[in-house]
């Protein structure tokens, strides 16, 4: 992967507040709307879900998820031409106490400040999704296949100019 | 469902210019991004996918599907208030002849103008979705399950001002 898709992937991950999650429902798709926090090092992806959910629900079934990270779409954009991620792998449910939650809570509430709400509710908790795979299309006919090495070299490049 | 979570679905559905598709592939969950075009009814969810890419060819492996159709995320909105809504049913490929082919294609591109190369690459065709059920979240907290038949009840509602 250049430098440049390399530079617009760490872009992507770190800007986008939205993601799109995957689960088994009875064997079939589901797929729903996320709020996600990327490690920094790109070696996981953090999420905060309610167990009245029905992602949840399939998670505690299946631990096999997917996740789509993709540019915000906007009208000057041909939609075609968005740069997304797709990440493939496990999730696994976090304990709500300890120093790695309040690292957590403390940087969620940083990237979404509407969210305490969340944690006075007894029904909500993170999720760590650790990457096995992954495919970027950084727009039409671009794609890359990446290993997890391949997310944290991604990790590692200087950031791109905040547009 | 209450007339105001009607008229936003609708607006939802018709504004919107690109999706989340969730297939199965290996028997775990994939998830990529795909542009779809809905019935008038919301009978049915068209997409238009290339058979290189790997949401197809889990398609032709397995049939069911989830699609996930999201607002537009922006600066000034809690991200946990975006409307989104989840449809799980079967896809179907398409011929790329006929009358329905041509009314598809002329319709894809009024909403896709940039989709031509779409139609002269051999390795692209139409796929139909038709939802056997949906959930709809409104915002935080306010969730409607609905029935194939009460999608086609939010096609009928009256449209919301365009904003």
């Amino acid at each position: 992967m250049d430098a440049e898709a390399q530079a617009l992937l760490q872009a992507l991950l770190r800007r986008t507040r939205i993601a799109s999650l995957a689960t088994l429902r009875g064997g079939a798709p589901n797929v729903s709307m996320v709020l996600y926090l990327p490690e920094d090092d790109f070696t996981a992806f953090h999420i905060r879900v309610s167990r009245l959910a029905w992602h949840t629900q399939d998670m505690q079934d299946d631990a096999r998820v997917a996740l789509s990270i993709q540019e915000t779409d906007a009208p000057s954009r041909d939609p075609q031409q968005l740069a997304r991620l797709t990440l493939r792998g496990e999730a696994t449910r976090l304990t709500e106490e300890g120093a790695q939650f309040e690292r957590l809570k403390a940087a969620w509430l940083a990237r979404y400040p509407d969210a305490g709400v969340t944690f006075e509710l007894p029904d909500f908790s993170f999720w760590r999704i650790a990457p096995r795979e992954a495919r970027f299309v950084a727009g039409f006919a671009r794609t890359f296949n990446l290993a997890p090495e391949g997310l944290v070299e991604v990790a590692k490049t200087r950031a791109a100019p905040a547009t």
